[in-house]
């Protein structure tokens, strides 16, 4: 009668103790085997909420989230290039963040190997997955075998996240979902961090978004987030730095799902439709930039961020990341046209200013509330969503713009959702002549400080 | 779409508001229309125990568990006797607390009808239900129909609790039970009131005990149980007090399952087989009069409690509530011989002084885990118990006694039970020839001071 009772457990997190190894492992391996039922499960996660998990209990309940499924096996290709590491990136989510499009194709021109797993959207943030979707002919869905090709081939694949791949994550988020017990940081850490354990990778960059379109609104919330990621990454051997990034503005010009993969291909081929749509993807770039740099630095390709950022920009500009990149997509079955199969929304509806000034915080929640309204986003998991759907932003937070000039442009379904969002996407803009200063770009590093 | 979202209930219970009767209402209902799950309702309990509930959220709560099920109907027993309110007490439960097989004969036998529905022991202390089955014939199963001629005949039952009253109750314990929510006064509270106010009762005493022996040990905790109990009940329509009683010495000499039967007969018929038994029985014939002599009050039969304690006395001393107790098992089927059927387990072990001197406070606790020992009680809900075995307390704390004098005797079925419960059953007694005080009886009143 060793075996430990779920409600023991319970109680022992509910009075604040710290929990042992195997007690995280009898619970994370009984809600599979079923001695630990989902309503005992539910009762701990509350009970974590108010009591939280330390460093060590997080690295159990993560390590036991990955060994709930497998692991991806990468040793044919590792055996065939000793030398190329294999690196991915995790964002917390933003409006516009289309980083990972450019980075996983950019990361594998500089000699990376990147088997990316992205998720889909939920909420005013997008998700990767829903937006390659929106190519024409493209799966997302990869056995092994063809994860294996790609990175053998290409480089870089991107594709959704396998179902055999930390179960107990996916039970474990379907009930927090229900329950109020999201918004902890250690369940979101065990939740990300499984995952890419999973993957079976070497090297991880976290991008922490920070601002009004980001799950963290304050600088606070970011820190502690990237401090948990990087610390239980780490805890479970796997190495990893995070960014703590702002997230104020929308990221580049386009926000909805084929109109973000438009986006990514100007700044692939470094042609864009105009001078302002180049100004306004700037921060993205340098974004993608140097978050594929800290990779490069990380799996020591690089030897340093200057170095890493000099390669990276190399690679941009000389057109090997956009090759990359119509291979991965022709590779997981985009058909040779997809380009001219990328939908915008029939109807065009335009914000134009009201009057000559200046700019102050472009809102990007606002934003992401707005693509949600239309269908580009998803209110609820079981939500399907409309690729073609989405806004074209053509100015940046404090630039001077004149008196009826166009800031937006809305590309909808019909003239309903504009009577429906025409309010929200005004809102958006507004004049600030005096105040408005930009943010920088990258507003914290995080490294493993245990080390 | 005005349904709340019983994950918002949740989050809002989370986050520590106060919860709206129709939130609490959603929560309840949907326990049985499956609108709210298990797991949703575990989350919620175990949030209610980070949170609490405020005095309204309680009764709004209680109320809600009450209207699961269906209320007693005593509209024919009123008409036959407008004169007769119904009463009942409810005990938190002791070592060998058997007042409530003395108190409802009494208090019938005083002029208050008793419809009485008790619970089975669970852990160190004992069950109404499991001490009168040791009756041979007795049934605490009853229909309405003999519910009904049990009031009207003999004026009291004794009965286990009816299945389809409070459903939702028994529904939340049993999560409460495997998910460690059970340590919330408000859940409590609304347990124990919800059925009281589907027993259709107009008066309540609350005997909370307090001490060794009892679920609280310290006085702050019945403080905290006593004023939400009559608070709650008063706020639900239920006139009721409370008294926080002693619970350090167990209450009278026997404890176990029919041996407690036979001392509730000496009690009643005032025939001890010693003075030594009556000694010891004191305490518990001045709680029993002390509770029926309040609910006489409450009812406006007695006007003050001094007149209300002298009613009671009367009726135990002249036999009439002898009279009612064996005219309510025999209605309930114990056969005529009954008293004779009663047995105590076969093999007799002694507990004797080790020297003299003055006994110190002898603790129940332990008497009442060798008693979960033995059989006589349940360690486990679904655990079968022995109706036979059980404790002989033949001193009270404080007592002087000679070397070797005989301070309890072991009724168990064998040798190798006394083996396992041996050194507890000495850890009950010690020696303390300065320091003991006897406990008052009665440490605290409480009535609700909302009125």
């Amino acid at each position: 009668m060793n075996t430990p009772a779920p409600a023991e457990i319970i109680r022992k997190k509910r009075d604040g103790h710290v929990l042992s190894d195997s007690e995280i492992a009898f619970l994370i391996r009984g809600l599979s085997n079923r001695s630990v039922t989902d309503y005992q499960m539910s009762a701990f996660l509350m009970a974590v909420f108010f009591q939280g998990l330390n460093a060590q209990e997080t690295v159990v309940l993560t390590r036991e989230m990955k060994n709930s499924g497998r692991t991806l096996d990468w040793s044919a290709v590792r055996s065939k290039f000793p030398d190329k590491p294999l690196a991915d990136k995790h964002s917390s989510g933003g409006v516009g963040d289309k980083v990972s499009l450019i980075l996983a194709p950019l990361a594998a021109a500089c000699g990376l190997l990147v088997p990316m797993m992205s998720g889909r959207g939920l909420g005013h943030t997008g998700g990767t997955v829903d937006k390659l979707e929106s190519i024409p002919g493209m799966t997302l869905k990869l056995t092994d075998g063809e994860m294996v090709a790609a990175l053998e081939e290409v480089g870089a694949c991107i594709m959704a996240q396998a179902d055999d791949l930390c179960p107990a994550d996916k039970a474990l988020y379907a009930l927090r979902d229900v329950t109020a017990t999201v918004e902890n940081v250690s369940l979101i850490t065990a939740s990300i961090v499984s995952k890419k354990l999973a993957e079976g990778i070497d090297h991880l960059i976290f991008d922490v978004k920070c601002g009004d379109g980001a799950f963290m609104s304050s600088i606070e919330q970011a820190r502690a987030l990237a401090n948990s990621l990087v610390k239980v990454s780490c805890g479970a051997g796997l190495k990893s730095k995070a960014l703590i990034t702002d997230m104020n503005a929308p990221l580049g010009s386009m926000v909805g799902n084929s109109m973000e993969v438009e986006e990514s291909v100007w700044i692939l081929k470094n042609e864009y439709p105009s001078k302002a749509h180049e100004a306004v993807a700037k921060p993205l770039v340098d974004l993608t930039l140097r978050l594929t740099a800290e990779m490069c630095v990380s799996a020591g390709i690089s030897k340093g961020l200057s170095e890493g950022l000099a390669l990276c920009q190399t690679k941009l500009r000389d057109g090997s990341a956009y090759e990359v990149f119509e291979r991965m997509v022709r590779r997981q079955g985009a058909r040779p046209d997809w380009m001219r199969g990328l939908q915008r929304g029939p109807a065009l509806f335009e914000v134009k200013a009201e009057r000559s000034g200046t700019l102050g915080q472009i809102k990007s929640r606002a934003l992401g509330t707005a693509g949600l309204e239309i269908g580009a986003g998803r209110k609820r998991k079981e939500d399907s969503i409309d690729p073609a759907v989405g806004f074209e932003v053509l100015v940046r937070s404090g630039e001077r713009v004149e008196k009826n000039q166009t800031l937006l442009k809305a590309y909808l379904r019909d003239e309903s959702q504009w009577t429906v969002i025409r309010s929200l996407a005004h809102s958006i803009f507004s004049f600030d002549d005096e105040t408005y200063r930009e943010s920088p770009l990258v507003l914290e590093e995080v490294s493993d400080v245990a080390k």
